[in-house]
């Protein structure tokens, strides 16, 4: 009858609004609240930073302009400054369109720099930005600082009653470490030029610096090769990179400061190259396209001499399509197999006297590091690279712990951490954050540390497709960004999230997709743009972590990965701020917060009947029903438990067992997720009936 | 406190839910039953269809596969059909990747073709697709038709208890016109090659054949030249497409069976031209690209004989590059002042006879159509190159009217018809809808009816950008992609936006924005993820209509098109639900349907204090203050005259004309926007209280 009004779901809620005046009072102001105050959201949070009075007035009259010298990156950077300002204002800038010969505009933002920035680590990234009243003023060693600093002013962006506004500060700003990376993975899932695109200018806002492209692996060969076409011909299914693209893509991350690192994984990880040559890999071919995932046999014979002038020619091409003075050659997780049923690989192996695969490794990596250092390139590799007898000019990238990289820094070898930013584990933002290269505890000298530069987030692809893809790196990779950037000091978790909140908004002008897909996804599932119920049933359930979702089903990289545990975030700011809550409210059983957890349980509870139709509507959403269903009991329960909280009465520890029961049942995992919010509502259990066994 | 929870504010509508179990156990299957009562939601609507008792199950086993010839084409939409239906149902299939030389499967999708069609007007696109409970079989006399097919049947898919289904049918369909055209005018703004890709994706699945690319503009040329590269170069600010861009954007359109028609509009609307070339205007230069918006001066010099060779070069080198037989001229709205400021060209026009401007456009033209000829292409034009003394192969493409299309149809000229499907225009769908190349009251014989070819939605850019255009295509356009496929007589305006709303959620699945991008906007505008009381607001608003959203501010090319109005949908498909549930409340007075059309007034009275503290909180808001007291106000006048109604009771004139004032004030457009509600309203005031004055 009324066909696509939205607005009867609504309806539910707007009696209430009529009956409870009160309640809005105190919740809309608030919810408003941390955009209207002031306060700074600044992240990464700089080194230094004072705020003084005054504030410098954001209107149409604003202007940009640089002193000389000038470089294109400065003056697109600029550029774009202005463009996202006008976006997130709806200002009507007088100075809509910068031409590099704009004289700077008297009492606007005055940048300036001494030169243009070397994309190389340890390169000068520091800034000092001044906002007074009338001008805001912004000085760096070199371009790529002005670019940081962009970034910090643009997060500034604040209001008032009369509008827009920079509040006045004196920030002196610079990097704790200098490589700050995502690594993205490209093999597992192919990601396209767009998507490349959007997550470098993310990465630029939050000031990361080094884009690690994995791209080759087991499930596809990514990269054009003119050299050998048949490598991304046949190991593709034609979703690759040209070099035009990746040419493109190189001198985009450069317009933002970023350094783009290749990665060839090999001797493992490999099977795609073997479809087209399966004459070097280890075991008699054909090698078909790998589908699953895992560590799997295939690997480079490094007993034929055969392969080496084929990767010397290879990686002379790739050498030159890369300007970045490092290259990443993987050498993780060589299965072994292979090697170990070639007799001509074990003959290899006792005549060269190489103990094991450990060592027939590492021999390999030494003929790589040959052609690589002819090629003018550093290598990088994972931790298993770092064997004895090679030399300490590599980097190793760890992936196995911290402890392993303070071991190569004891042995002088430059190191990255990866280990704790494996954002593809669906982990929570605090245990990112907490992760620290260069712990406050750690045993490196200061000559050691000097070694440990950096970390990188992995955005690894098993379970992520374009469609979803940024909403597993992002907000939580801001996180980890501040983590790279900011003083070691900077630790306050609730606080991160504060702003985790905010930037995640923020990213989306640049593109990304995180807030926008999973309404996306679910709008799909259900067939309808009515998915409500389904918004607030996805802010209780995490996807499953670690490795965990793995096991659910034999996933491929042709599996749809639009499901619902697909539009959940990895991580439930919902969740956690409901988590949070109850945990005050137990310190203090405040009735206006027991007030307001009574409403979210309620709210959960009821759900259920509304996702129900959904359900019914939906084959693909039948999965979710225990999920519904388990988080209803589950509230039902806290309910229960709040009214006698809020009472102080207690009850009996019988019925801690037998609500134990049902919380037991509803933490079970369904549809590859799981209920974010279990540990509060069993703690509410427990503060007035005892421990839940 | 909470921080990030937006559980808050839906706190409010639970406590309803819990008292309101009669209304939702009303409601909320309801709102699901579109998709699960079977009902077939095709868009176009099919020629002819037999739905048939039975059903055919979708599940992992499903099989697609091709009788001999294949060609690319085909096999391709193949793939894309399977993982289109994996997205969808979450279904991971069996066949989930497709090879060449699969076998077709047993008791699958069989689909079969005779010759690969080419991309010509008049090619058959005609196919018959029989869904059987143990197969589906679909042939077609070319490949194109397979496509046409494979949309109908991914339309086709069904929901039971038992999951997903196709209804056994018999379908024989094929297009009333030749020529469904989408016009984007990437002159105005740029449109990146991921918004031509989305859109020719979305085209295909409604059918749409011809993509028209308005490549050339005052405000910019988009095309590179290599013969000309200033062109491009001084005429785009480096936004334009290159031509290996452009050849993937033809492939990629070919795949999806839509012909790409390149327009270079000239000889007005060509300020970017002279950029870089002053000397073949009408007057002395210099010219910058244009940023406003309009009809303005500059034109080509007709009279200037070196102007031919030029254009002779330029057009053989788009001539090649375009495949298409057809290329667009433009010939719209020359302003005439240079023309007539320029004494070479007044004497131009006494020496070779021209009367006026229109014959010198027409000297302009044939000299043209000489050049193209030579080049194999045939001209299309818009209305303005209809003048005596053209040969009647060229095409007229009218903006200005049916009328113009009928009178160059009766003097023998082939016509498309774009005026009635301007979708810049924010008008209903059902204005497109209705709006038919050949009413049924055509004054065209048959001979002269053959010559209307079709017809081409427009998307003019003057107020689109890559963020929002997706939402001005779509999902309008697919009515209009209806109007040009489906038999005349299919005019049923109320299932046509039933169908409407579902295909909208379809076509997201390839990636257009129309639906998630209003809901970013409003996150950075409000620069918090919480904008419930803002979509609110959004559902009740339309942009103005026409060209009245122009008048309200200096719009240029670099404006901000980022604030609430362009977040709000063109048309809102709530809005036009709640006028629609006015009138039929009107008619009997059924106090269901009055309660809730009463909830709906009260939400959208009681969501200004809601609207308000986003707005205190983000200055870019502020001018939605008047939208959002108006509806409220709006709003409670409606619940006034509800009451009486359904109480049977009436209200003096005069309160009519008190109430009317309040109206009339909602009325005033604030925030380039209007109020798509209140016509409903007044009906409510006038049923009780006689005319509103």
């Amino acid at each position: 009858m009324s066909g696509y009004v939205s607005a009867k779901s609504r309806v539910l809620f707007i009696l209430t609004l009529l009956t409870l005046g009160s309640v809005l009072a105190i919740c809309l102001p608030a919810a408003a609240a941390a955009s209207v105050d002031g306060s700074l959201k600044l992240m990464p949070v700089p080194a230094s930073m004072t705020v003084r009075e005054g504030r410098f007035r954001v209107d149409e009259d604003l202007t940009i302009g640089g002193r000389s010298p000038q470089t294109g990156r400065a003056f697109k950077a600029a550029a774009r400054f202005m463009s996202r300002l006008a976006g997130r204002t709806g200002l009507f800038l007088k100075q809509d369109f910068l031409a590099a010969q704009d004289p700077p505009g008297e009492g606007g933002v005055l940048y300036g720099f001494e030169r243009a920035g070397a994309l190389l680590p340890n390169e000068d990234e520091s800034y000092a930005l001044t906002v007074d009243p009338d001008k805001v003023t912004l000085d760096a060693k070199t371009d790529i600082g002005v670019l940081r600093g962009l970034e910090t002013l643009l997060q500034l962006l604040s209001v008032d009653e009369a509008g827009y506004y920079f509040p006045c500060v004196d920030i002196a700003d610079k990097p704790r470490f200098t490589w700050r990376g995502l690594l993205i993975d490209v093999g597992r899932h192919f990601q396209p030029v767009d998507v490349i695109k959007r997550n470098l200018d993310a990465m630029a806002a939050v000031k990361m610096n080094v884009f690690h492209w994995h791209l080759t692996e087991d499930q596809g060969f990514r990269v054009e090769s003119k050299v050998f076409p048949k490598l991304n011909q046949l190991g593709s299914d034609g979703m690759f990179y040209t070099q035009g693209q990746i040419r493109d893509i190189i001198d985009y991350a450069a317009e933002r400061g970023i350094r783009v690192m290749p990665e060839f994984d090999i001797p493992g990880h490999s099977t795609s190259w073997f479809v087209a040559y399966p004459e070097f890999s280890s075991a008699p071919g054909p090698y078909g396209i790998e589908r699953k995932f895992g560590v799997f046999g295939p690997a480079f014979n490094p007993a034929d001499e055969r392969i080496y002038p084929f990767l010397d020619a290879f990686l002379k091409e790739m050498s030159a399509l890369f300007p970045d003075p490092y290259l990443h050659i993987g050498g993780d997780e060589v299965e072994g197999h292979q090697w170990e049923a070639n007799p001509a690989i074990q003959a290899f192996k006792k005549k060269s006297g190489l103990a094991d695969n450990g060592a027939l490794q590492a021999y390999f990596n030494k003929r790589l590091l040959k052609i690589l250092t002819k090629y003018g390139k550093k290598m990088v590799g994972w931790d298993e690279v770092f064997q004895p007898g090679l030399p300490n000019d590599i980097v190793i990238h760890s992936w196995r712990g911290p402890k392993a990289l303070v071991e190569a820094a004891q042995k002088g070898y430059q190191g990255i951490l990866s280990n704790g930013y494996y954002i593809d584990l669906c982990q929570p933002a605090e245990a990112h954050y907490l992760n620290d290269p260069l712990p406050p505890d750690s045993p490196l000298d200061d000559r050691q540390k000097a070694l440990i530069l950096g970390g990188e987030a992995t955005m690894w692809s098993e379970l992520v497709t374009p469609e979803t893809i940024d909403s597993r790196i992002w907000p939580r990779t801001a996180a980890i960004a501040e983590r790279f950037w900011s003083p070691g000091s900077v630790t306050n978790v609730d606080d991160m999230y504060r702003r985790l909140g905010l930037v995640s908004v923020e990213l989306e002008e640049l593109g990304l997709l995180h807030l926008k897909n999973p309404d996306m996804l679910l709008r799909r599932l259900a067939g309808d743009p009515r998915i409500e119920p389904l918004k607030v049933l996805a802010e209780a359930v995490e996807p499953l972590k670690n490795y965990e979702r793995h096991g659910q089903a034999a996933y491929t990289s042709l599996s749809p990965f639009t499901r619902f545990v697909d539009a959940c975030a990895p991580e439930s700011l919902a969740a956690r701020a409901f988590r949070k809550n109850i945990d005050q409210f137990l310190t203090g059983k405040d009735p206006m917060l027991g007030r307001e957890i009574g409403a979210t349980l309620a709210l959960w509870k009821a759900n259920h009947v509304l996702v129900l139709p959904l359900i019914a509507a939906s084959p693909a959403l039948r999965e979710i029903e225990p999920l519904s269903l388990g988080l209803a009991r589950a509230c039902e329960v806290g309910l229960e438990a709040l009214d006698r909280l809020m009472k102080g009465q207690s009850q009996p520890a019988a019925w801690a067992e037998e609500k134990g029961k049902i919380l037991a049942e509803a933490a079970k995992p369904a549809a590859h997720a799981e209920l974010a919010v279990l540990s509060a509502v069993t703690k509410l259990v427990e503060a007035c009936a005892g421990p839940v066994k």
